[in-house]
């Protein structure tokens, strides 16, 4: 486990050179920062990778919610080092927001002026959250249904490739088919984006946290700093590619196969957008914007970007009223789709949870029917329907429970509720002191924390991590 | 069914000549209204009890969701009528939400000078709640356990004398056992009341209140009026019975069982009682209240008011910072014991939530391990784990589908999302513009519609209701 952890973190401190290679183009002053980043990175991760290196040792099951949570852990800590070492003035608690910010693709900020931050921490930044993105990928595919976290055990048998029980040739076959989509969409982004008259910089940038539904941004305004339909529409676009299932993308993609339309989940998801994109833009029609094409251009990109749990914005909606700032939060709540990056409980587990609500109605008129659960054509196996409950259970009651904690720390209620909501969705944005054109500056220490563990809580589907504070996990 | 529903509303009709009896004593002028809306109840109920009095029909198990709703939506009815009729000048929305509120026990209310109100229509407002508490002793514990209501399937074998499965049987049998009870302690309590000083007057109607858990006083100040703490004291410890199983109250007090003390439920809830005392005071104490016994005296009694569901306040809670009130909104959620005349999800299905979320993290670390849900000695039947998972998701997704309806009707996010977990837990005063020393008047009037429809829908433990809402009750 640690020999992995190990070599994780060298990756991770390899990776710190890409914004280095920045650094030495813009001759900024994130050079020498982020060498000392990477050299501290790396030789950590290397003195943990030579000691704890023992052959043939296999990652068991058990030890994987361990390795998993230790590894997103790690690399918050370590990607707080270029923020820290760099001369913008922030806290650890700060640098450490910030980088979990990225690694979960959350996109929540403590920058008060991102544009005044030199250019490779900027790509530095953008980068956590496509690294963060990727790992999500194949966390959410290829580790957690084999774990039987809060019932993935769903897409227990949906990797591409021959599927295998060992966890390592999981990983890595999941990673290779489903990476290059990944980087294939980020390209082609990046590409859009530039012949639509982003800098190649921004648009980069743009690219790398979009696909992690992330949400970072170059500007202090976000996307709305471009003043550009075209762009918004762009970004819309790919977000909600982001924000659908991997594996649909690569069967299409790469083998041609289009029965992806008839997936149910894509379905839902796809209807949740559609629906509430019309709902809020008819509430904002007359009342905040005159035109319906205005109303459809700003509600549309705010609905998906917060669907998706990416939180760009274009528009400040804490303008907006309460009713669509009641329908954001319920979006967040939701989020995209499971194997995407996207955060939140997921649609899939909505939409068993919607279905489990209705059979729990139907068994109280028909008692003694057995009633199984089925999605689509095959039946739900029995241990995923109290599994899905189980998790939106322990998701209520973690809003519950940090909402309480952070007015303990003397955060209002609704920045509170809201910011909690967020932060285990991995949104960014929230309501009241933490809205869209808002950043996370102003919160106490401990309410950063406290948002930081919900971040990585939220990342790794709750459970993982709950998992390891029980006393049987350690007993045996 | 019918027939029944006009037995009952006959039963209304007569006992509206209660306070007719009262109005006959103060010589106010409830006295013409209480005879007419008495008149109108009760030839109503005449009516259709003759026109569908056919013999030797037996109540179906389906028809009896029917019948409870169509029984409680009915009495908010007719209750509404000496609102109505009488020269407070209330539209015909408002005199429904006060009755709506009586009925349920909620306790919320939108008189704005209570203490102007004619005595006898006072009373009949206190009464309405008194029978609506008695309504629901016997729904919790005689009808719903046999329905499989969100896992009440537990309390089946629970309630005293031979237990029989024909749902009239059972009613009559638990009615006489446990109404005795419920009546002994309201007179008890109207007598330690006068005692300490408060008007028979004063006294009478919040014994019927207080045993109700349902909140409504005589003073515009609510119990903060007496400003006494012997007072306070006493209308603590009857909210703290009334939020316990009658069940339990009924065998310490009529068979002398004390073996109560062991039940699982009724640790509990003292344990979420005395914990939830101390964190509030604690947090009011040196910043709020000067002293520690200051603290506790209104720390205490509100949190009991609000975990009880009652509802009633001596202080104005909204002072006292973000913190207190989000745990008194957690508590609301919580609700007392099943088997009282509380609501909220009940302390048992809040301990079965714990266990069962627990259980999912368990199953994680032993995949294979067949783990059955016991409760003390007894083990938990299969179907009520999901059953209460079932309930959890769809409290939860009322109370942000109707948030989200009332801020479309112009209500502010806290005032929405606290006005309704208050409706559905029935417990009256929220946050935001609906707090302890406010009331509901201000709200539009289809935000008072929707919130009574939480009342009603949360007082009859929510399935009950949404059940009749599905296709395949009414399909065979």
């Amino acid at each position: 486990v640690f020999k992995t952890l190990g070599l994780l973190t060298m990756l991770l401190g390899v990776s710190m050179l890409i914004p280095f290679a920045v650094a030495v183009l813009y001759q900024d002053n994130g050079l020498q920062v982020l060498a000392m980043s990477s050299a501290v990175t790396f030789v950590i991760g290397f003195v943990l990778f030579v000691l704890c290196n023992r052959a043939g040792e296999q990652i068991r099951s058990r030890s994987a919610f361990f390795l998993v949570t230790a590894a997103w852990f790690s690399a918050t800590v370590f990607g707080a080092l270029p923020y820290y070492f760099s001369d913008m003035g922030l806290s650890l608690v700060d640098a450490w927001f910030e980088s979990a910010s990225g690694f979960t693709t959350t996109g929540a900020t403590i920058l008060t002026d991102i544009e005044a931050t030199p250019k490779s921490i900027l790509l530095w930044r953008s980068l956590t959250q496509f690294l963060g993105g990727m790992g999500i990928i194949v966390l959410s595919l290829a580790v957690l249904p084999l774990l039987g976290v809060g019932g993935m055990d769903l897409y227990r048998a949906e990797v591409p490739g021959p599927t295998s029980d060992k966890i390592s040739a999981r990983v890595s076959e999941t990673a290779r088919a489903l990476w290059m989509v990944y980087l294939v969409f980020a390209l082609v982004q990046t590409f859009v984006l530039c012949a639509f008259g982003m800098s190649l910089f921004d648009a980069v940038n743009h690219a790398l946290t979009t696909m992690a539904t992330g949400g970072f941004s170059t500007r202090n305004a976000s996307i709305a700093a471009f003043d550009s339909a075209a762009i918004e529409f762009v970004v819309t676009f790919f977000m909600f590619l982001a924000g659908a299932n991997f594996i649909l993308h690569y069967r299409a993609l790469v083998k041609g196969d289009f029965s992806l339309v008839a997936d149910r989940e894509l379905r839902f998801y796809t209807a949740i957008t559609v629906g509430s994109i019309l709902i809020v833009s008819a509430a904002l029609w007359g009342v905040h914007y005159d035109t319906f094409g205005q109303a459809i251009r700003y509600g549309a990109f705010q609905v998906v970007s917060i669907l998706t749990t990416t939180g760009y914005g274009t528009a400040d909606y804490l303008l907006w009223g309460a009713f669509s700032q009641v329908l954001l939060l319920g979006l967040m709540v939701i989020g995209g789709s499971a194997g995407s990056t996207s955060g939140g409980i997921k649609c899939i587990r909505a939409m068993l949870l919607i279905k489990q609500g209705y059979r729990e109605l139907y068994r109280m008129i028909h008692p003694k029917a057995v009633v199984s659960l089925k999605l689509g054509d095959s039946a739900v196996p029995a241990g995923v329907s109290s599994s899905v409950f189980g998790f939106f259970f322990l998701y209520i009651t973690l809003v519950g429970a940090t909402t309480l904690a952070l007015t303990a720390c003397g955060v209002d209620i609704l920045t509170a509720l809201s910011g909690v909501v967020s932060a285990l969705s991995n949104v960014g944005p929230g309501l009241g002191e933490i809205g869209p054109m808002l950043n996370y500056s102003g919160l106490p220490d401990l309410a950063k924390i406290l948002l930081c563990a919900c971040m990585i809580v939220g990342r790794l589907e709750i459970m993982t991590v709950l998992v390891l504070f029980t006393s049987e996990y350690w007993s045996s």
